[in-house]
């Protein structure tokens, strides 16, 4: 019990790792726990519209580790594409090390079932793992859309890196969000919500 | 689509509903909504310890809608009893509200299995929600464990009522849980973490 304890505690300092997106009320910049609960929600309220039937079940357990790694790496906005792969060794050994205060013993398969979600997600191979990355892409981007670009705006992000980089992922997990964000986006575009 | 982006956009008020208990680092006090996350790991991770074998996925579905209310009507902490039936009253009503917005056409099924988690968390008759309410009452005290006590010094909450309000529903959800803490919580008498 006591090591459940000790990993339960460690993962508080989730809620202390800063994303770029502010909540909607501006009172300050959100962080990976409230933002991993947020998807989490999406994910359940979207699932008919995934490409391929999901296991809505896996999909949430999948978004709720997926940023564990950040204790130890902090987060990194999606358009900084410098340092990806080292960003990525570096989440992974902060699982292995997170997921380790479970223990050699009787937490073990727990700890080995947390590790191949987080590993299932990040290779992004599964029905389910492209329908969670379309949740956790297009987060932002909804909440973006209802913040008049904010952190597009703050970090300077011009419209088209946006399409460059969300559509992808959101075309392949949830066609249906992806026709929706189009032209919202397009919308967006016109009002001044990106960097120049 | 709209329906969901509004709900989904709605949901994040529930990062600003401020709880009594401090982040472990003692930057601010955390909100419902990473409280919902910490305590999905906290069921995914004890749910062999669930007095009668429960189906975890919906452990953690009913944990992650069980504080949308608090979007109205904010965060109590539990050992505040007095207008208890009210404030049950005006959370249900918002969560009415709140999934309300998912409409009454395609996403209905939806909203109505939403409602139903959420009631059956608060009818607490189930496996299921007994082991859930096990988790939400632990994780306040698991975090004041580790921190001096934070809440109950800081409001005054002795180690009596402590004891009175949390030992049913965690003992009924999970045992070992409960056997854990009650040994832990001895010790914390001795260390001054309680109000007097």
């Amino acid at each position: 019990m006591q090591k459940i304890v000790n990993f339960i505690i460690e993962l508080d300092k989730l809620k202390s790792v800063t994303r770029k997106t502010s909540l909607l009320n501006g009172e300050r910049y959100e962080n990976s726990a409230e933002h991993s609960w947020q998807i989490a929600m999406l994910a359940s309220s979207l699932h008919q519209y995934a490409t391929t039937p999901v296991d809505i079940n896996r999909v949430i357990a999948m978004l709720l580790v997926h940023d564990i790694g950040e204790i130890d790496t902090g987060d990194t906005i999606v358009y900084q594409e410098e340092g990806l792969a080292d960003r990525k060794l570096a989440e992974e050994q902060a699982v292995a090390r997170i997921f380790g205060l479970l223990g050699s013993d009787e937490h073990k398969p727990h700890a080995e079932e947390l590790m191949m979600l987080w590993l299932e997600f990040e290779r992004c191979e599964t029905a389910e793992a492209r329908f969670a990355h379309a949740a956790d892409r297009a987060m932002p981007v909804l909440l973006n859309l209802a913040n008049k670009g904010q952190s597009w705006v703050e970090n300077d992000i011009r419209y088209e890196q946006v399409i460059r980089k969300i559509k992808p992922p959101i075309h392949a997990g949830c066609p249906a969000l992806w026709d929706y964000l189009e032209v919202e986006l397009a919308a967006a575009r016109g009002k001044g919500f990106f960097g120049t």
